[in-house]
């Protein structure tokens, strides 16, 4: 496979300036990752906020470089909550990014992940391929939230679902896929035992969130946060090869890959 | 002490089940541990996924193994939203592990517990002895979360339990007690550093839960669960001396036991 | 700089008798930490409970040598819980902290703390120093939960508040300042990796809190506990210089830090 030798660089650029700018990423995310995906934007070098309660929310976002939605422990004050963060966001131009965590594994996700889509104009949507099957047709299901279809399956419904809702979809597994429905861009970076980590997908949207923050572009946004992250997991495994020592691993490469080292390293192919 | 041989090996029995058919868990779980919780079940092998809501509980649980309820950090919502997964796990049989936390320590725990005892079929409690003892006798204490009663003083309890609600009670302590009022199992092993890392029990539970999906005789699937759950921190101690790396060598270890070695090593007495 | 020796064998003797009555620490706090907290709080010597409903607050506060309210991730319900458990506290004389999360962030942040501060009789406030001047001035603003101002710009407000309210104020950065409004100390332990884990300041409140409930003066309370939370910094910065692995031998520091270390290593400064 040959990678693009620009979006390589683009991906230290984008690291570079989020180190620089340090940009507030509020996130509404679920209860099991919230520790994880807050030391994830520290340790990229962004700074984390977790705000639900529906009586601040538009001000935490105003103050956003990017809002990070996530639904995977959801209920309906915290759907209202989101709402309301990402009109605000919509209205002050700060880019929305959004996890459909276990869309298609019940009738309440499915739903709410597309009321979100319906009231909010949303930048990006990562998810596994179930999850992102699940947006466009009626019959998809998932198995709680890990996914139960490939890549390859889910990517005629991403590039449907990015023409029609105007949103670019990543759509992560093996190999990454990022689409806007005009560009589609592949991500090969990564390494197995970040599926034996809960929450890397929510991590992953949470750092694309922040990548978000520094480069108004969501394909580029996506495609050089998942090289980032998948490095991580690369370097992480050079380290460790059990899921508890990977994860710690995988914090400390996150902090510790420079921008000569993601150039390099970033598998982004056209 | 004489460990059982045929126990020893319906251990690695039930793991190798757990890793090829890694089931769908359901955890209703307390906010301290549902990381944890998650990463314990994928070190493990399971698939886990958290939801509480009380719109998508019944179909989350349907498509899950087992269904895991934890009351350490318990509110009225959150009570029916346990309570309406476990009678729609009753109804469809799938199999359901009950975790008191903090029962005996406030009124709400204790009423919390025995409501849902009474409302739901459960295959097993897994508690410490005072948490055991709380279920019982209207007496009992607890000061906060931690036992202040040994598993002997609690084993009468349990059996009374036991029997009287047709349940496997599962004390956890230095040595593992497991009755189903007929049958009494001990299990033995463990590490002192477990009780230093929050969440051990909850986590303990969790892959209880797991082996419940895999094997519908409860008492031999909380033993086993508990010896591989044990076996684990002592693998782990080899390699760490302190709570943090323990922790983190916990998960590792989980992740690396294989069947042999814990049929090897599991310490199940009749 | 000359360290108070007299302040360091009172660090020695206050971790001792932690260890000695592990007391139990009732927190009512924020999401993302609640798993990094109780496991800081074991680490140390400490019997952590986490309990939030308004059902149970009050019993459970009851039992506790310390309440620690944080408002990380707020709303109406749980400041609600939160002025329950602190009523019943003072009226029962166990000593309250209060860690003031991005008050000045948002309005509803900054009317919760001063809620608490009105209606509680609150031992310590514990904060960065956005946080502290958000207390006092109204103009005051913080960016998300980071501190954009620095403990010498704070120190004014905080002997202010102190002396208005009655409180001890705590603001840590680089030096932490402890104050009374009388007595003022200087904390100089520390390492700056521990501003790339999510929830160290929150910590920092519950060893606080944990030192509170063995030693009843707040001043001596909070810079010994500051003194010992900083050096297990510096001890996992022999170890570890990157966030993961960092924050895990924080714990283990904090687990394997003795009475004479503490003693001999403690910068508390007049």
């Amino acid at each position: 496979m040959i990678y693009d030798t620009r979006l390589a660089q683009k991906a230290g650029i984008n690291l570079a300036a989020l180190r620089d700018k340090r940009p507030l990423v509020h996130n509404i995310t679920n209860f099991v990752v919230m520790n994880y995906t807050a030391n994830i934007l520290l340790a990229a070098g962004a700074s984390p906020v977790m705000a639900h309660a529906v009586e601040e929310v538009e001000e935490m976002v105003s103050m956003a470089g990017a809002l990070v939605l996530n639904i995977g422990t959801p209920d309906r004050v915290w759907i209202k909550s989101m709402i309301k963060a990402g009109k605000k966001a919509n209205e002050l131009d700060i880019p929305v990014i959004f996890d459909p965590v276990g869309s298609g594994a019940t009738t309440f996700r499915t739903e709410s992940s597309r009321r979100l889509i319906d009231e909010i104009s949303i930048n990006i949507i990562r998810g596994n391929a179930s999850e992102v099957l699940s947006l466009e047709s009626e019959s998809s299901r998932t198995k709680g939230v890990d996914s139960i279809h490939s890549v390859d399956e889910a990517t005629e419904s991403a590039l449907i679902l990015s023409q029609k809702l105007g949103v670019t979809l990543a759509i992560t597994g093996e190999v990454d896929l990022v689409t806007d429905g005009d560009r589609t861009l592949k991500v090969s970076n990564g390494h197995h035992l970040m599926s034996r980590i809960t929450g890397t997908g929510c991590a992953a949207t949470a750092i694309m969130g922040a990548f978000l923050a520094v480069d108004n572009d969501p394909v580029t946004a996506s495609s050089t946060a998942l090289a980032y992250f998948g490095l991580a997991g690369e370097k992480a495994a050079e380290k460790a090869d059990s899921p508890g020592s990977f994860m710690i691993a995988s914090l400390d490469a996150l902090y510790n890959i420079n921008e000569a080292q993601l150039e390099k390293g970033a598998k982004i192919s056209v």
